[in-house]
């Protein structure tokens, strides 16, 4: 039998709602990934649509054909930096559901909403493509990814209070992995005071979390190695 | 063996057709599922596309780029909707699959038609971003997921009728879900005449479910709680 | 081990080739079918791309509106058909692999082949929604379709014939299987020449499959009801 | 439990880094793959999304709806190309990870950035379709090619050294699979200058794999006939 009644998990939902559970082994809980997977592997697929082939008028001149795919390179940059970024919450999501004994229906809802602005990241990654320049996009940009990350945070939150984890993490555990799913939400908030002065210095912040990654690992508490969240 | 004949099940189906089910657990299951949840998957990303990078003059300009998203708001409302809609007829599909014990050819087909409603809702969604205080496009969006929550009830009843539920529900329990799976239907229905009054009001209608399902869950029959139809 | 060398079945692989099979619970025989399915939803989620919002000049006219979507009708009854057409090659595949006790090479690359076919249905789809009354759409709509089913004959055989079938079929049921996949071949390749005289009589004769299926019933051959190849 | 630490397996990874492995039965190593095949199924239809329905003045005539697809000739051949080309490095990844009995991290990270450049695919597929005869569009898809099948090789030798297969390769087998990893670059790596005398030259370079395929077994070491890396 897949669906459980969590046994004494009465005092967590308030309401008195008798919280249901998906096992690791269950074919719930096996969809849910399929559904994710499968939404995650379009949205970062959906990125190449946004390439369009140039129009040129000399259709054998390798000069112009150059020139003009040298003209939409922002694209270019734009595409594989919004498939690094998808693809390490992905990798966070896929170590994070490593974790899970089971999943209740809060999981599921709040995975949904997760989902909804990792579908949306291919639209500000177009205008980023379109309107690099412009402070206005890096903010854009800035925000949905904070809020994917946040979303991480409460995922990550909810599997602990609500006992979905193999094993329930210490503090300190918990603490570390709460920081690193906070840390690009700092580096892209920074990153958007930032880009009114420069736009280019403002997508570099986004990067400051490889060193940062690099240096949190000295603080890690034991146990932690199985969690990384982006 | 994953294929079973329906023994003695042979009345229900008039033709003398002997109706062959698989199990929870075979690959045919299994397959339903991935079809679905992938076809789930792709319907909510593909309502990106439809997110058009705005053209404007000044590419450095804040303002510029922001009047223009502004213009295009109703597309944005429109994504969020739609990615709200899609996602509850997943988490109610993921519920109802959660209560089969096997699945037939007949609910084969019947998701079929189910999921080709699910494709079609991009495009009601398109218009309703373009077009959002024309009354047609409240009806037509109105009348697909009427469609869609109808579809729903049919699976229902099948599973039901056919012995494919991993226990036959009571009868009280049985009409809970019926009501809440065509609750939508009425609600949308509702939304139609209002459409040409206001838009905006006919938009506020879809939401009347979420007051009404607080308020249905009073009536829930016990054992209904694992039910999540919409 | 999931891989298994063919003992024995030498003979079937003339060049001294050892053919690797899959089976039914391996992961391999998994992967195929995730593919396959994650194709087919994609393929089905594509067509609604193709259903354009048309521009209207009054965004408030019910009328307009109506009369634009009203010339577009054919692009909904593209979308339409086109669902049916490749929904049901995704129910004979998810009927003839429930017969597989494993996969071997040829199958994997006949699978790819066959879906490459699937994978392009999209297009002539957009082009019937386009031009639904000029013969030429018909034509390669029809070859299209016809050429789905000739590779499902294809795949039909190989598992036959390299015992990769549960159980290997009697002639009779083959010969049954073999018949209703080039049923529709016959079909379509009929639309063709009448699709010169009246498109929208082309498009009927694609439907002649099923009346056809319902007598077809008649000749069924006892232990051939699992099979519905289309 | 899913994750392993791996024993013993600290003399690899130099900074003290214990290596988590997900075993082949895994929910975590199924993720993988569910996620990879749905990434390339999408890659692979979105090919058709290039095939845009050419407007033609005289809606009936078959003449000039010929001529227009004619014109497009070259769409069509990208289309098929590439699907052939994304479809063999599909049976590949099947045929590789056919091999492993256990995935780790830097598994992961690799096969991601081996995805980026299947999903990036589709736009040298677009390019060469308008633009056949530019030796530009060849080099960028030659190189596109050469970076899939070099990422192909990074994953092979990684899954060698980290004990990731089922059994360590012995020296020729392991050296015969890096031949046949590294063999399409050089093919594609010749189609470059062979572009600038004749594009379709150039293409056909790209098929020189075939026959080399089939000299190629000849050489092939004992134990190898499970490899099929391209």
């Amino acid at each position: 039998m897949q669906a459980k009644d969590e046994a004494g998990g009465g005092g967590q939902e308030a309401q008195g709602e008798v919280g249901i559970t998906y096992d690791r082994d269950s074919v719930e809980f096996a969809r849910l990934l399929t559904f994710t997977d499968g939404l995650f592997a379009i949205a970062m697929t959906l990125l190449v649509v946004d390439l369009t082939v140039p129009v040129i008028k000399d259709t054998h001149s390798v000069h112009e054909l150059a020139d003009a795919l040298g003209d939409d390179s922002a694209t270019f940059v734009s595409f594989f930096i919004s498939f690094a970024v998808i693809g390490r919450y992905w990798v966070a999501h896929h170590s994070f559901f490593s974790q899970l004994a089971r999943i209740d229906r809060g999981i599921i809802e709040l995975n949904l909403l997760y989902l909804a602005f990792i579908a949306f990241l291919p639209f500000p990654t177009a205008l980023l493509g379109r309107y690099f320049e412009n402070p206005l996009t890096i903010v854009i940009y800035a925000v949905n990814v904070a809020v994917v990350s946040g979303m991480e945070l409460v995922l990550f939150s909810r599997a602990q209070n609500h006992g979905l984890l193999k094993r329930k993490l210490p503090p300190d555990v918990y603490r570390y992995g709460a920081m690193m799913s906070l840390s690009p939400v700092i580096f892209f908030a920074l990153s958007i005071p930032v880009a009114f002065l420069s736009t280019t210095l403002a997508v570099l912040c986004w990067f400051l979390g490889l060193p940062f990654g690099v240096i949190a690992k000295r603080w890690r508490p034991e146990g932690a190695d199985q969690l990384l969240l982006g």
